[in-house]
């Protein structure tokens, strides 16, 4: 029997109080689809600093970039986190994945787009472009992202999945979609 | 004379009003340190998409997808952006240019931590650790940014460059250190 693929599953639900939870969960349903998940919680405790007493900090981000370096592919939880966008870590962690040549997966559970959840845009009335209340650029293409996570997975044959949830963080059915797409190119005889 | 090293100057200045200004002003720096920077909105006109027609969002991303593949190292603005984090396109950047190999550096123009710029974050009696008004985990390990930004950065030898400034997206202080650093690394004879 083939290996099966390993997915890396990066999202802000590590943040969650009921991170481990919201984990395993992820891992069952990616069990479901024929793929391993890989959860970073499950990379050490935060008393294992790699055995050189280093900062943990730096042990837990050698430990996520050795997943990924692992992982066959990587599936993005983009929801917005403390603002209109998407956690730094998950998007970090989407342009490594690109950049090392791995098949990247994102969904958002928020609806709409970087647009209409940017507080207080404005469109300038002599350009036609929308601005911040700072004065800053929004980007109108229709995204649920910055246009760089957006086109990255566009490019990559599979666009962002925008599933509206009740509990953004932590809700499975974005993941679920992506993870069809993900069996669908990972295993044997996938098409994807 | 040998080529210049070429290094790709990502930030959220490109959504300043006068974004152009700031990337020239960027750009005649690199040449005072020996090295050409390469700024994303030089990639085309808005009205150059590739001559294919297609949407304008994927050709500005396969522009600059092109330029950091071409560029012999990234420095990044990782000064916030609508919130207490970075600018999610230059985090996408950072990953990308990290995991293509190329040396990365960074800067932030905002003092303090990320644990301070998070309103209401409070401290959790029972486990001690830091938790936002909706719950979320803070990280408290000193850092500018999320973990995977500062070390991203620290692992490849040059940590986060903290500059405080009146005008963070566009001041020019920390690029100037990171432009120190990056000569050293690219430049012949260059040691650091």
């Amino acid at each position: 029997m083939p290996k099966r693929p390993c997915v890396y599953l990066a999202g802000p639900e590590v943040f969650l109080p009921d991170a481990a939870t919201v984990g395993r969960h992820k891992k069952i349903l990616c069990e479901r689809y024929g793929l391993i998940g890989l959860f970073p919680l499950d990379n050490g405790s935060d008393d294992d600093r790699d055995g050189n007493g280093g900062p943990l900090d730096r042990a837990i981000f050698r430990r996520n970039v050795a997943m990924m370096r692992c992982a066959d592919a990587g599936i993005f939880n983009l929801s917005p986190f403390r603002g209109p966008g998407a956690d730094a870590g998950t998007v970090f962690e989407l342009g490594l994945m690109h950049g090392l040549g791995k098949p990247v997966f994102g969904y958002t559970n928020a609806a709409g787009t970087l647009l209409d959840r940017t507080a207080d845009a404005t469109r300038d009335g002599e350009t036609g472009a929308w601005r911040d209340a700072d004065g800053l650029l929004v980007e109108d293409f229709g995204n649920a992202e910055n246009l760089m996570l957006d086109c990255c997975l566009a490019e990559s044959g599979t666009p962002i999945v925008r599933a509206d949830a009740d509990r953004p963080l932590a809700d499975l059915v974005g993941l679920e979609t992506c993870l069809r797409l993900a069996a669908a190119r990972l295993l044997v005889g996938g098409t994807a």
